[in-house]
C-alpha cells in the first residue's frame, strides 16, 4: 500500500479524489489517499501551493512532491524541501485548446454561420474553398500556439505562426519580430490571438494592426482578454473589416452583461472554456509519476531546482 | 505548343476554362485549348461524355481521352476510343468531404450551438469532454468514409467504422453487418452517415436503428437522403433522442421550402454542398495527366477497359 497526502485546501478534494483515485487504479497502484496522514508513514504528497503544508521536515519516507498546477514559485524556494519535486503539465490542457481553436476555424471555413443563418428555405448553393486556400494566422508559437498550429496543417490550412523570436516547426510558416507581424497578418483569413500577456503584447491588435489583416477576416481570440483593444474591434466589426470574432477571454470575467460584445451580431461570447487544467487528465499524469517513481524511474516534468521551474 | 480539345458541352467552358489554364501553367505545360479544333492536330482530349463528341477515328494524334467526371459508363464501351482513357479522381472532392465532416463534428463536440444561444450576457461556465471522450461512429468505410475517420481519430476521437463487408483501417474501430451495425451506433454520440445508395442502406436510419443510438446524439448526413427515413428522425429530434442533426442531402433537392426540416429549431439543413467535384481540383489531375503523358509516364487513374472502369 502506497501512503498519499492529499495536500490542497478542502474544496479541491471532492473535484480530484475521485479522478485520482480512478487513475491510481487504472495504473495499478495500490494507494491510501488521505488529506490527513501521518508525516512519518507518507509515500507521495500531491501539493497544492496554497496548501497548510509548509514544513517537509518531518515527510522523511516522502519519495516526491507531485504540484497540482503548473505553477511552483510558491514552493521551489523551501528550503525544508529536499525531496524531487514534479510540476504539473496537464495534456488535457493543451489538447482542449486544439479541439475548441480547430472547432471554430472549421466553423468560419466552412461557413456554418451563414448556414445557421439561412434556413429559411431558400437553396442556394456556394461551395466553401479547399483549407488550402484558407491562410491562417497563429498569433504566439508557445506549447498551445504550436499545437493548433499542427493540427491545422495536419487539415491542409496553409498556417503562419508568429512569435516574438524566432521559431521551427514543421509545415509552419514561422514569422517572427516587427516586420514579421505586418506579413503575418497580412494573409490571415482566419487569426487566432495565443500569446501570453505582457506589456509588449497588450492590445497589439490596436486599429492599425486588425487594418492590416484582409478585409473580411476572421478573429478568434482564446488567449488573453487585453491583447485585443476592444474598441477598435468593435468598430472593425461594425466596418466589416473584420466579418466574425469569437473571444473567449476578456479584460474582466465574467464579462459584464452590458457589454457590448454580449450583443453584438458578428460576436460569438464563451465563457473562458477554450482551455483549463481538467482534475481527470491532471490526475492522470500524477499517477503515471508515481507509477515511474515505483518502477525506479526518473519523475516527468521534474524542476530544476537551480533554475526554478 | 500541345493542343488540347475541350469536348463538352459550353455551358462547362467558362467553369473550368480558367481553371485548365491556370493548371497547366504551374505544371509549365505551353497549352492551346479550344471547343473546337481540326481532329487531325488534337494532342489530347479533356472530355464529358455528354459531349456531341462520338467519333474517335479521326483523332489520329491524340495520346489520350481524359474525362471531366468521375462516370466513364458512357465512353468506355465506344469502340471508336482506342487511346488511353482517365477517369477523374477528384481529390478536392474527399479533402472538401472530410473538411465539412470535421466542421460539423466539431461544432456539435464542442458545443458552438450552445454558446450561439446562450448571448444574453449570462457566464456559465462547461467545459466540454476531450474528444477521447466522444465516440464518433461512421456508417460507410468507402473512399469518403474512411479520409474522414482517420482526420477524426487525428483529432483524438474514439471512432468506429461501419460497412456491410469487413475493412480494416489503422486507428479505426472496424464494424461490419448486421451485427456490427447495432453495436456501432450504441456507442455513436455523434454519428456520421456515408453509405451509398442501395435497396440495403435505403431509410437504414428508420425509428429503431435511431433508437439504439445514445439519448441526446448527434446526426450528420452527408451522404445520401434516403439513407434516413425523415419521419423518425424528425420524431426523434422532437422527443430528445436527437439532440441535433445535419442534413446535407434530401430526397427532393432543393428540399421544398415548406419541408419541416427547414424550421425545425435543431435541424440544420446545408444545401448538398459537403462535396463536390472543383473545376480547380479537377484541372490539376488533368494538367497533371497531361505533363505524365509529355514526359512519357504512365497516366494515373487510367481506365482498364476490359473491367469497364
Amino acid at each position: 500500500m502506497i501512503n498519499v497526502l492529499f495536500a490542497a485546501r478542502d474544496d479541491r478534494w471532492p473535484t480530484y479524489a475521485p479522478e485520482l483515485i480512478r487513475a491510481f487504479d487504472a495504473a495499478g497502484l495500490k494507494v491510501n489517499m488521505q488529506q490527513d496522514l501521518a508525516p512519518e508513514v507518507v509515500d507521495y504528497i500531491i501539493y497544492a501551493p496554497n496548501s497548510d503544508l509548509q514544513d517537509f521536515t518531518p515527510y522523511t519516507r516522502c519519495k516526491a512532491v507531485l504540484n497540482l498546477w503548473a505553477g511552483v514559485e510558491a514552493i521551489v524556494t523551501n528550503p525544508t524541501l529536499t525531496q524531487p519535486l514534479a510540476r504539473m503539465v496537464d495534456f488535457g490542457l493543451t489538447q482542449g485548446m486544439v479541439e475548441w481553436v480547430t472547432a471554430h476555424v472549421m466553423r468560419y471555413h466552412i461557413g456554418i454561420d451563414h448556414n445557421l443563418e439561412h434556413q429559411q428555405g431558400k437553396w442556394v448553393r456556394a461551395l466553401p474553398p479547399l483549407s488550402r486556400d484558407r491562410p491562417v494566422t497563429i498569433l504566439g508559437m508557445g506549447e498551445l500556439g504550436s499545437a493548433c498550429a499542427t493540427m491545422l496543417t495536419q487539415l491542409g490550412f496553409p498556417v503562419t505562426g508568429w512569435s516574438r523570436s524566432p521559431k521551427e516547426i514543421p509545415g509552419v510558416t514561422c514569422l517572427s519580430g516587427d516586420a514579421g507581424l505586418k506579413q503575418a497578418l497580412e494573409s490571415a483569413q482566419i487569426l487566432v490571438t495565443l500569446l501570453p500577456l505582457t506589456a509588449g503584447t497588450e492590445n497589439l491588435m490596436n486599429a492599425e494592426r486588425l487594418s492590416w489583416l484582409p478585409k473580411g477576416a476572421f478573429l478568434i481570440n482564446p488567449g488573453r482578454g487585453p491583447l485585443i483593444d476592444d474598441d477598435a474591434l468593435l468598430a472593425a466589426l461594425n466596418s466589416g473589416q473584420i466579418a466574425r470574432a469569437t473571444l473567449d477571454v476578456f479584460r474582466v470575467e465574467p464579462l459584464p452583461e452590458a457589454h457590448p460584445y454580449w450583443s453584438h451580431p458578428q460576436v460569438t461570447v464563451t465563457p473562458h472554456i477554450a482551455a483549463d487544467t481538467r482534475a481527470e487528465t491532471a490526475a492522470e499524469v500524477i499517477a503515471d509519476n508515481v507509477a515511474r517513481s515505483q518502477r525506479g524511474e526518473e519523475l516527468r516534468y521534474l524542476v530544476d531546482r537551480t533554475l526554478g521551474y
